[in-house]
């Protein structure tokens, strides 16, 4: 019987060195969202919820019926994807509240949160760009959910990279380092290789810790100097 | 007789609600200043002696006579505007010490600060939006103080948001998701809405909690989805 | 005998205080780098070991042969500049093992970071503007070592201040407040003007504390209001 990501406990470091590996494009990191609160074990891990939010001017976008905690599956990982330029936050505690009542594993933002106070006393993981004082309304909607979401990022700061394409179901990895994507469909491979790459990593340090240098040890085990 | 802000326990979060409902933009929300060292009970609240800083090369600007932090009254929350692009820190340690025999509550600074072991140790609250290791003199400098202070935020980071201004009397509050302004013609309105808010809140948070999901408990108790 | 800067307790506020005294440029400070993991004692000082990157695309720029915390001399304290845009961390854990195998004291980076929780563990300093999931291959790649670098930030955030360039040997301070730079040759200049001012800013806070006065104080023990 093979292992899931969310049975093992690879850091987001590990996971986006196999994603690399596999020629997922910034092994999958997605930038600049932190952790506001911890999850009393560490790390979070699931497959992502997606959630779609507009700004509230977007007449023309599809407008969600009900609301998106509301539809969240069990044992998932809402992501929830603001639009760039909201100062608002488009998560709070009564959102943690619901989540954590549907069996909601945490939340994912791209984008700001507030009531930071009460997802800490819940023990309730959430990851965020950043906080604000005010919610979602009037300022933006959910337009969908279970739909692609593509991660805006300001391109200037950020070098031109890529964006990061969410998939519903795509497993989200988070931790102090930041978040990582992993597509569905490669979670065996990475965890074959992020397994494989611990093994090299913990020869490498034995060797590094005893002082034969990271040159000399990255080519006893990485085959590469 | 009529509870204060000051003397209520509301957070950043539910004032910014009721400020909403009474139409203030934003919410009164100043985005992205930060908890640099918190109060001993938690949030700051009280009302805002404004200081307005200018870059040392504005020679046309006003001159402050005396320092800004000899001028603060007893009970007021400092609040300090230092121009955009000041890399400097314009709060620290002597600030801190000078307000607190002054009776000063706390600091919210838009712009940077430092000695932020001094603020800790004195148990002195400071929010800021970065830190520093360079003081005032000679890059920036206060111009008045007790005058309307309009913040600087990067309108392209921001979206295009409209700015906050904070008046002299304005009730300032700050914890750990942000700083809200209230103003304070708006205090005894903000009170009364935000205790309605709250109630409504903890009605919306017991049926989210025993699985009644966040639109039905929504419709129940605030009339919409 | 005279003492170091390794053996004294100064801030980098303190430090910075005494550069601008000296005429250096914003007194040293190279703005928005954080503590990532803090060193057991508090700050992190020593001389500058410095290692230029460079994205990987930038195929003519020189290339290191070996692995540059190979290079690294005992005592030093690594300061690894990152190419502007990169998203990937260019420190992580077993940079942190070899380092701190070679006597290495910390390691201040212009750029991101990863592995956070293996420096908090190994107990290793280091400050840095952000953190990453994916490492350094194939973004970026050491290009020379012990070269002065110049700190590449932002102009429109930064207000146009000028770039900060460390040079091989200069003495690197950091904590909690940011990372100071100080030219080796004045180092002794720098503690002399530091310990006047630690004397002067004591006189200021006992003042200060018994209600003399900010303005007054300064004019009593530094001459200006």
């Amino acid at each position: 019987m093979s292992l899931t990501l969310s049975e093992s406990d690879f850091s987001t470091c590990e996971i986006s060195d196999a994603l690399l590996k596999l020629g997922v494009p910034q092994g999958g990191h997605i930038p600049d969202i932190h952790r506001i609160s911890p999850h009393p074990r560490g790390g979070l891990c699931g497959p992502a919820y997606t959630v779609r939010l507009v700004l509230a001017s977007e007449r023309d976008a599809p407008k969600l019926q009900g609301h998106f905690v509301d539809l969240a599956p069990e044992g998932a990982v809402a992501f929830v994807c603001a639009p760039p330029g909201a100062q608002n936050a488009v998560w709070g505690g009564l959102m943690t509240a619901g989540a954590q009542a549907r069996g909601v594993l945490g939340a994912v933002v791209s984008g700001r949160v507030r009531d930071t106070a009460e997802h800490l006393e819940a023990g309730f993981p959430v990851y965020a760009r950043g906080t604000s004082t005010v919610g979602q309304s009037p300022f933006t909607r959910a337009a969908e959910v279970q739909v692609p979401v593509t991660v805006n990022v300001d391109a200037q700061q950020h070098g031109g990279m890529p964006a990061v394409t969410v998939n519903p179901g795509d497993i989200l990895l988070a931790d102090e380092d930041g978040v990582v994507c992993v597509p569905k469909s490669l979670e065996q491979e990475v965890l074959r290789i992020a397994a494989q790459g611990r093994e090299v990593d913990a020869r490498c340090l034995r060797d590094i810790q005893s002082g034969v240098g990271v040159a000399e040890s990255f080519r006893r085990h990485r085959g590469k100097s």
